[in-house]
């Protein structure tokens, strides 16, 4: 049995609140022994999650990056050359298993939320804004469950894996 | 001098008001005497508005479709089969010097806007809802341009086109 | 109905004697009102083939590019910026009813007819060397036609069409 | 520092001669701690390498797939669902080290080697016939370098993998 393959989206920003959460998310999902699966370049969220990741003993952390130009996070065990740029976030969405978005704040990853709605999957978005919850809840049908810290993250995507 | 190239995006629910705004859309834009590219497929916005196109004499529609075996519009004239599914979208965006949307309903429409920001790409979309009217104000940096008619939003293309 | 695609594929070198073929292909391919697609840069075969066309009125030429970046051949009408990179070899051989080689001479060239044979396309190749003769007759289960004149080729991919 | 990824690719035939020196191939690379990569179906090459790879401890192996339908190899441990079909051969060869092709029977083989070539990087080719030696002798400015047996192409990568 393959291990679960959690994808972690977010801004790219590095000043953002959700580099934090980011941070907290990678180690959690790590402690679950889940693979964590992001966009893989040294930055914001992407960087952040694999970091906290990469805290962990015997984690296994795979960045899905869109070219050979684009700078690989030195937490990213694998690292994925799709060189098909910001088509990539299709990707991660189709690899993963459940998709958290850490915050919902640049196009890039509405971009994602939407592709993995798109693919039928499901979204845990952490601490998204009023204006995203009430957009995706228009959007989504429910498809995007919001909640407000990591730990809640890890709990909801528990219960997806196990199909409840 | 190659023609400008307007991209519609939309939901493929044939029963959304969207669809004859699509129509009249797709007429107008080749009234301009520009090409239509649009996702190919025979369903929705897509449909209505390579229809509309056609409609005038001399006109071109492109359609970029996901697969092989997704149908496309009788009213395609250049079918693009991409077999890359919905990381077409975007390919739909680059491909696209402006990029129309018609109403942001569903996952896929969502996904558009979103990339075509992403690839630093003007969107204008027509007769959005408040929800998603809040929202891209928020993530898109003022770059979706709202408007309530197909005629309003080719007087912005023919600005944004211009450059101004 | 949508008038045929016609994919020509070859090498970007500028000094290949494929060049002055691709040049009378590409307006072969225009004075029977099918339409060129190829990968629309402004170098070697695709910029020849591309210009060969043009010099037929009314003819109508696609371009389907790796990237943003790319340079685009002045002949080209309809300019698909994939951003996908060399991945885009794939789409020119989706987009085909037929695919023509001029010449198999480059590494991209040899992905091109052989992602068509993958696809299950038929391949005409116009004066390939003896040695890709050889190699193709092997891998490619005689899918791969070989000619020896531009002329030829249109004959074949006339059949072709046909379905004979 | 990333362990190397080595991409193996090869027919999806299951009664190739290929496939037995795919499972050895698979054991090697994995007994040198690379990663190996492929792309990830229950078939030929693909199927024999990752279960060779995965007698040995430790082992990773990756599998890029072409579409969410395609049935993955039981010893795949992180499968990346692309859903870029065929294309995703140029991901294969963009995300290796080094590409090792088992035999280059088929067009996908084909396709693999030229996108490695076109994207500068090297391939070692276990037991190639003689025509697609010739072929590539004349392709590939001698970029494919032939061998007979596993134990030689592990040789050999790891003097690429040294910049020797």
């Amino acid at each position: 049995m393959r291990k679960p393959i959690i994808g972690v989206v977010g801004t790219s920003n590095d000043n953002s609140p959700a580099v934090d959460m980011a941070l907290k998310l990678g180690r959690l999902i790590a402690q679950e022994q889940w693979i964590l699966l992001n966009g893989g370049r040294n930055r914001g969220v992407m960087r952040a999650a694999s970091q906290g990741a990469k805290e962990v003993p015997g984690s296994i952390t795979v960045g899905i990056l869109p070219s050979e130009s684009a700078e690989i996070s030195p937490d990213i065990d694998i690292a994925v050359i799709t060189g098909i740029q910001n088509a990539r976030n299709n990707i991660i969405t189709l690899s993963s298993d459940v998709v958290i978005a850490c915050g919902i704040e640049g196009a890039g990853t509405v971009s994602e939320v939407a592709l993995a709605l798109k693919n039928s999957k499901s979204v845990i978005a952490v601490n998204a804004s009023a204006e995203a919850q009430n957009f995706f809840r228009q959007v989504g049908n429910n498809a995007v469950l919001h909640v407000q810290t990591p730990e809640e993250a890890i709990a909801k995507a528990k219960d997806l894996l196990r199909g409840t």
